[in-house]
């Protein structure tokens, strides 16, 4: 039996957190080593363990695996999560490349300035509402399909929950005007590795509070 | 014949010159729709040709590619460019993301304020020698190719190239510790489709200049 992969990152959502549902996702156990000190960063530094010296690293199939994108490329590839052939895997990569540049803005959030943090709450909403979710609430509605790709499961589907879900906690009704997202939403929600990753106990991280925002 | 791509963006580097660079260096021909004023851009979205309402976009394949990086993957994989297994792909894939953060950052300096572009071309020079170049160093040292994987030309090469020749124009002497990146980088310049994008006539785009900086 190929051992569990490993999770090299903080305690906390950050970069890492994409990682982490999407295999849970695609139904693989794994295991985390949380860095809670400097020195343990530093640790993993000297040993060459991270090849461009930062996390995200995950241990997996014998590789360190490094930037976040190429984890979860590599992921979506063993675990058949990247579409038939190159045209759906394009289409995959393009909805994910849009929403990962949504999932960092939610990403940065807490750590700008407190006076900055309210403006760009608004301007994180219109850029969700008006640039990123007339997209997928259009592909959903013109195929009437379940997934956003090839009417299956995609790391595409697995980013764009997450990225809405994590923009649902801090803007309860930003789905109002969506109605095929919402659906789409609740069903991928059910699916029952994601169901048992959003249920208590999971592997699934808080949002990040000052504590953690401090540490960082 | 497969028409040419088309490539829409400025008359300028930006987050396309990677693509120009990988065309080039697949020998592929290609035609530019330069976006000269506002009005251009606004007639792109109003007529639903921008996925995600930006640029870079690129006419291909019946496609309309949106996002730097999922062009690049298309295209890399259209032309053989992207390994012979996962193993491959997934380190080409982890050095192209780590080139790109450098990338970045050479990309958005002459956008910084006059007094912050001193204090991050340190920065950036820090980065590039302490983060990055070592890397590749190693890699090239330990295995004694002329390429960074398998033996054969790949995205990585390409976009490593890019970065730095991108980074020897503002820092002239930025590889004079790294010995094998400076024969690496002598050696992919004469590979014959790159020395011809590399000669003057050329589609590569000239670095940002004022008046570019100011209409961007």
């Amino acid at each position: 039996m190929a051992a569990r992969p490993k999770l090299h990152y903080p305690n906390g959502r950050g970069r890492m957190e994409s990682v982490r549902w999407l295999l849970a996702a695609a139904g693989v156990e794994f295991d985390e080593e949380f860095l809670e000190t400097k020195e343990q960063l530093h640790k993993l530094q000297d040993g060459n363990h991270l090849l461009f010296q930062q996390v995200p690293m995950v241990e997996i199939d014998g590789m360190k695996l490094v930037q976040t994108r190429s984890i979860l490329h590599y992921i979506a590839d063993k675990y058949h999560l990247f579409g038939k052939d190159l045209k759906e895997r394009t289409l995959i990569d393009m909805y994910v490349e849009g929403t990962l540049d949504l999932l960092e803005l939610i990403i940065m959030h807490p750590f700008l300035k407190p006076d900055d943090q309210q403006k760009e709450m608004v301007s994180m909403a219109q850029k969700a509402k008006i640039r990123y979710f007339p997209v997928f609430e259009k592909i959903l509605r013109d195929h009437g399909q379940s997934f956003l790709v090839g009417n299956q499961l995609s790391l595409a589907d697995v980013i764009l929950l997450q990225t809405i879900l994590a923009l649902e906690e801090k803007i309860p009704n930003i789905l109002s005007a969506f109605p095929f997202l919402q659906e789409y939403s609740v069903k991928i929600s059910n699916i029952p590795t994601i169901k048992r990753f959003l249920e208590p106990g999971s592997k699934k991280k808080p949002p990040p509070d000052e504590i953690y925002v401090a540490l960082s």
